[in-house]
């Protein structure tokens, strides 16, 4: 198939690749649900000590597939099923998962590129990866508990920067915020990903999982996304808690003019007018 | 005037100056009313989709205007008035703001200039800009919403290096920390920050304003500040719910020896006595 | 003694030196309970301006005793008593402390090192120390609090990179993580630190006071850690809290295979078998 996320193993290491040819592994919403898939069948394999994330031929993962947008974008219902539903589903998925994840970020990681990587523990890159969630440009909001997520893995600072100036960064500039472990040269970064993943198969599984545990809890960035004793609770129930603070429906954009042209614009290979 | 806060337009952008001539912007009382007018003012102008903050003369914003501390500072109910009403109306007018802010830093940002500079989305700011907020050589804490602002903004090393030992950081370190989002060479701010402007001006508008009514809900920066389920008043409340946790009233050392002193010192031009 | 935490007095500064002649200051059970108390006995010593933490010989602290670990850590009453009351009693009382701590950081800074390190307020470093939490190799995990307080202090992403992956990080990047205030030549960290200290304890003493207080609410990294209006008593429960959330008591691992093994294998000075 062109659009796939897989699963292969190799001893205690699981490696789940991106994989969506001619698109840099464009997120498609089959591909969010083949994700939510892996995490729910690695939760079944105990013998799995690490998971090691990479996208196809040199690209992590450039975004959503937005020839598919057309589709169920302007219609609120699906939209917030597609956010909620699909799309955190396969977030949470990741976030649940007990075994450490090595994030190996080569070329474009924009969008849901960044989102999956923000589930990530550790997160190595090559030198001239590029970072993004250009969405402004395409007419619409990062859903609220993606950024949410998001602006936890990279800082208010680059979470504005990209949200609201559709900024595209460098690995230098994602290192220095806090969102990489460390950035390697390009030959280097599958090697690199490789051996940390088999560093940290060789640490004790137990300690990892129970790390995990207590660093999960300090995922959600605010108490407006985490009633007080009710942290796993709340980023599942999210998207109930979301809309009454932000004034209204996250996704009663759907049918607006604004985000009609953002789409329309990019499909048609012309700059949108706002 | 000599101390105002002025508001000028150009298409989509809004440009709002801090100006007090002879003190390096530094905020007078009349001046924090009139950021506060400014900001109601822009929500009434729904074609503005960016707005620039800036300071005359090659300076953000040295402080507060310490010549006016003696008239009010000593007086425990007056001082509250001042930091919850004058100067967190202000403050929190520009957190309500749904357009994108973008700080233009030159020079000076002390004290109130990094308090409105963290209130801004973007800050781009000259690589000789200075920052810091050194009132603990004038005798007195930071009020506890501006605090909690501010080290949400600069991260909690930062904030104590500033508030704890009085530091000035220069640009390098606030890049490093996480509150600028980009550094320039000093001839080249005022148009970098221009074209920020510009480029966020032609952005999708509505997405802009979604996308900062989710992020505003991650600026408050622990629970202590908002609990649960109410962000966005506890910003509001957060001068009834501070005092409490910190055991006092904040703001009962008003009258104190060591407050006089400090404020005495700096406009005799003396070293203080603690 | 050979290990010992002790107190000494240079006018407005105290100095706290950690030594364990032959153990790079490695933290026994004793000198935790010494710690808790000299944090007490400060309390009562209002003259004090500035609390200034060290290492002896070149050494910060290498973290716990590992040769008293098999006397107390295979019985989960025994081993929760040592988290929540020996460890957390100390590092509570850091928190509690009302004057600014500076950290001297030389040589080792680990495990416990840290989190010692953590509850200071400016952290200086010789650009030669090593930080790191490599506990993944000693069979078992980072107790909750002292996780939450750790990543907190570190950023999400160092803290996984310590714990998943039993990184040992240098003074770099632990400047630029944002743990860090400073970073000095090894000749220099010494002098650099007193003088630290000397410019606080010259800084107006209540304000620093107040300020404290008020970052102290600022401290929890989340709701998880700290319910609404209760940072303070969020500190001191979470040990009742945090267990639920983590799914059970987070010290149940203390008889298992894993953890006997890692801590076997160091004490026989081989690899352990996970």
């Amino acid at each position: 198939m062109a659009d796939t996320v897989s699963l292969t193993l190799d001893g205690a290491i699981a490696t789940v690749t991106l994989e969506h040819a001619g698109k840099f592994n464009a997120m498609s919403r089959g591909m969010w649900l083949q994700l939510h898939a892996v995490f729910v069948d690695l939760q079944l394999r105990p013998g799995v000590r690490c998971v090691l994330v990479c996208g196809k031929d040199g690209h992590f993962c450039a975004g959503g597939d937005i020839a598919q947008y057309p589709d169920f974008r302007f219609d609120a219902a699906a939209l917030r099923h597609f956010h909620e539903v699909e799309v955190w589903g396969a977030l949470q998925a990741m976030l649940d998962c007990d075994v450490p994840i090595v994030a190996q970020i080569e070329g474009n990681c924009m969008g849901a590129g960044v989102e999956i990587a923000s589930c990530c523990d550790l997160r190595l890159a090559s030198a001239s990866a590029r970072f993004g969630a250009p969405i402004a440009r395409l007419g619409f909001p990062m859903a609220p508990r993606e950024a949410a997520l998001v602006a936890q893995a990279v800082g208010s600072t680059t979470a504005r920067a990209m949200l609201l100036a559709a900024e595209v960064l460098d690995a230098d500039h994602m290192l220095r915020c806090g969102f990489l472990t460390r950035t390697l040269a390009d030959k280097d970064v599958a090697d690199a990903a490789w051996a940390m993943s088999q560093r940290i198969a060789a640490l004790a599984p137990q300690a990892a999982r129970l790390n995990k545990q207590t660093l999960r809890t300090l995922v959600v960035p605010n108490s407006a996304f985490a009633p007080a004793g009710q942290a796993q609770a709340a980023i599942k129930d999210i998207a109930n808690t979301v809309p009454p603070l932000v004034g209204g429906d996250p996704y009663a954009y759907a049918d607006s003019a604004e985000h009609r042209e953002g789409i329309a614009a990019f499909l048609e290979k012309r700059l949108p007018r706002f």
